[in-house]
């Protein structure tokens, strides 16, 4: 029997309506001739009151407490599924992690799969079951405690299972009707995609575009399941949404698929660095070590007259999340007072955004950085910093452009035309 | 190390306020020395929220998605209460039922006990742990599916753990601060009792004293368990709350240790039923067959001229809950279409109200009705039904007067006095 999985996040689910409606897509699926297995998220709003509940009870929570706890959400949502599709005459039944089992490394809040065994799973539906709801998010210990993957866990649940399974597709139901150009807000021109590349699903969903989590693509392009985004709460067919998959499912790519921004960057330039070997370890060892998550890096050499020898300087810029600059501050004055790096002037810029053109076509098509910096140049935006991978370009710029940026590279690489 | 059971119900857990206050009682039990189990109920509201939500979702809802979704409850209170007894240094874990195991019959939402091995909670216990705080009201079955015991149960789940483990003693934490002579809403003369036999307990909680689920008691008589009620949300210590014990363990008893009373009876007569061996059997059989609780069973006979003959006839009474009388009529009348019996009208009173006076003192001391009728007399109270056992007398009387028998036989037996 041919197989696939469904995965409902939290606004699927968010009241018995939706749960309803949730459980009428699953029925279409099993009437088509499917085993269906449906991961569920909590009902929206029930893992933060769970959350919140631990926290205002325990400063320093005991994580596996904290996942026995938040872990009861997707248990209710599962049940109360099991109970509408078996309400619409579909054999089903529910399935806590601990049963199936899904056995998890014991890093609670943040743990790993081990194992999906699939006989119990299968033995049912040898039994005539045709539905499996499985509470996504968790899974249980070597030790028997409960654990959880953390935020968006559900995604990498229904990847995982899709994998141990043989899934002929993932299709993972949200609200939003699959993956764009680039954010719709930005620019009505924003067109959906039919297909996307896993890398380019990672560029993007690392970058703002916050459909999939990023470690069930990264599983997705591991076990070559093929994962589709679609909306809830519109009527969906075999072509609807966005189907991520395999480069090589893509016939033809463009050098550029998407344009993705991130808001809420800042950026950090020490001033006059030593230019010695080790420099570079010496202050991103310690920005590490304080949990800042560095994203862009630029140095500059120059020399500089110090003391009456002429010795090799650098400015050392990088970028990070607006929210972690304090820390970062502290962390490279720290290592100043320490004596392991030395500089004049520390300089931060807060008003910065960053966007990047993303696209697995650059890997074939030459120019897309001269294309983008020239279209940034037409409309007079300033780059203050420029990193590049192999299937994308980013740009750090004044946060005030940041939208007529991202409008005028849509434009640039022509993507609003299918 | 001695060990104590301690149950805290949903009003007792009913916040987070509420589970810090009650984790305050359990620590002071690990200070004095104690091992501690703690069974917790969801916090209040909780339940019925969930039992609405499967409801609304599926009519005919299979127990056991009922029973995964609505044991999530008492999960999450475990898993707070183990996080705040850890806040306050107190080494404890929470235990789901499966985790136990907490092995049940697999009788959905009505489950009984199988088996509570001690292994993985004594491993723990010596390890170093000092708490184990068990979600109460549920456990698993021998296919590995949640079960619950039906409400109530987590006063069930209590003294199932204390005769496991042999505890010195169940304290069951409640709203209320022990077990009175009677209602103290009806007269201000009630008096908490100290102490009350299991067999006193029994009768006054089935008839209307909602302290402890009844079949809590019955197990709690069986394994001779000290079960104590008492209040969360006093300042208590060794002697608060009323101890119910064993017999042996009540120096000297009154006559009468309570006065128990239930407003929601009724009174249902079948005038004029042929008297032959076998009538009361095709009577109770339809009744039982319909559900429904029949409670005081009187019958009265007499002789009737029938067609020229001298036949034995009787009109039997009986009382049933007022919201089963619907059904109860229904099942006489069908089954005297059937011919199965026969009477010429059945008379329904649904103003009446049960009074008993009930103590384990009555084996021993003669006179108990006898002073019962002329208290009642005395207030011109008509006595509309007797029945008696052998630690009760309880009578059948007009409503309007139920809160007069109530004291007139609180006066009657001396029970504002210690």
């Amino acid at each position: 029997m041919p197989l696939l999985v469904m995965k409902f996040g939290g606004t699927s689910v968010a009241d018995l309506d939706r749960i309803a409606n949730a459980a009428e897509k699953v029925k279409r699926e099993v009437m088509r001739g499917y085993d269906v297995i449906v991961i569920v998220s909590a009902m929206s709003g029930k893992t933060n009151e769970l959350v919140g509940w631990v926290e205002t009870t325990s400063h320093l929570y005991d994580a596996r407490e904290y996942d026995a706890v938040v872990a009861s959400g997707e248990n209710v949502t599962a049940g109360l599924m099991a109970l509408r599709l078996q309400e619409m005459d579909v054999p089903a039944r529910s399935w806590q992690g601990w049963q199936v089992p899904i056995n998890t490394t014991s890093a609670h809040s943040a743990a790993r799969f081990v194992s999906i065994p699939r006989a119990n799973i299968d033995a049912k539906f040898a039994e005539g079951f045709k539905v499996a709801v499985v509470a996504g998010f968790q899974g249980v210990s070597e030790e028997g405690r409960i654990t959880t993957l953390g935020r968006g866990g559900s995604d990498t649940t229904a990847v995982a299972f899709a994998a141990a399974f043989g899934a002929e597709r993932c299709d993972i139901y949200t609200d939003v009707d699959g993956i764009y150009t680039t954010d719709p807000r930005i620019t009505e021109k924003a067109r959906k995609l039919d297909k996307i590349a896993f890398e380019e699903m990672l560029e993007l969903a690392s970058l703002g575009a916050k459909v999939l989590q990023t470690r069930s693509v990264e599983l997705a392009m591991r076990y070559k399941v093929r994962l589709r985004v679609l909306s809830s709460f519109e009527d969906t067919d075999d072509n609807s949404g966005t189907l991520v998959c395999d480069e090589e499912d893509i016939m033809e790519s463009k050098a550029v698929s998407g344009i993705a921004y991130s808001r809420d960057e800042a950026k950090l330039t020490l001033v006059t660095v030593e230019d010695r070997p080790g420099i570079a370890a010496a202050i991103f060892g310690p920005l590490a070590d304080a949990g800042i998550n560095v994203d862009m890096i630029v140095q500059n050499i120059s020399e500089k007259d110090y003391e009456g020898r002429t010795v090799a300087v650098t400015d050392m810029t990088f970028s990070c999340p607006i929210n972690q600059v304090a820390r970062a501050k502290k962390a490279m004055e720290d290592a100043r007072s320490k004596g392991s790096i030395n500089y004049d002037d520390l300089v931060v810029d807060t008003d910065v955004a960053k966007v990047s053109a993303v696209g697995i076509g650059m890997r074939s098509q030459s120019g897309v950085a001269a294309r983008m910096f020239a279209a940034l140049a037409a409309e007079n935006v300033n780059i203050k910093v420029i990193a590049t991978s192999e299937i994308k370009v980013s740009v750090l710029i004044d946060r005030k452009y940041m939208e007529l940026a991202v409008q005028a590279l849509h434009d640039a690489f022509g993507l609003e035309k299918a």
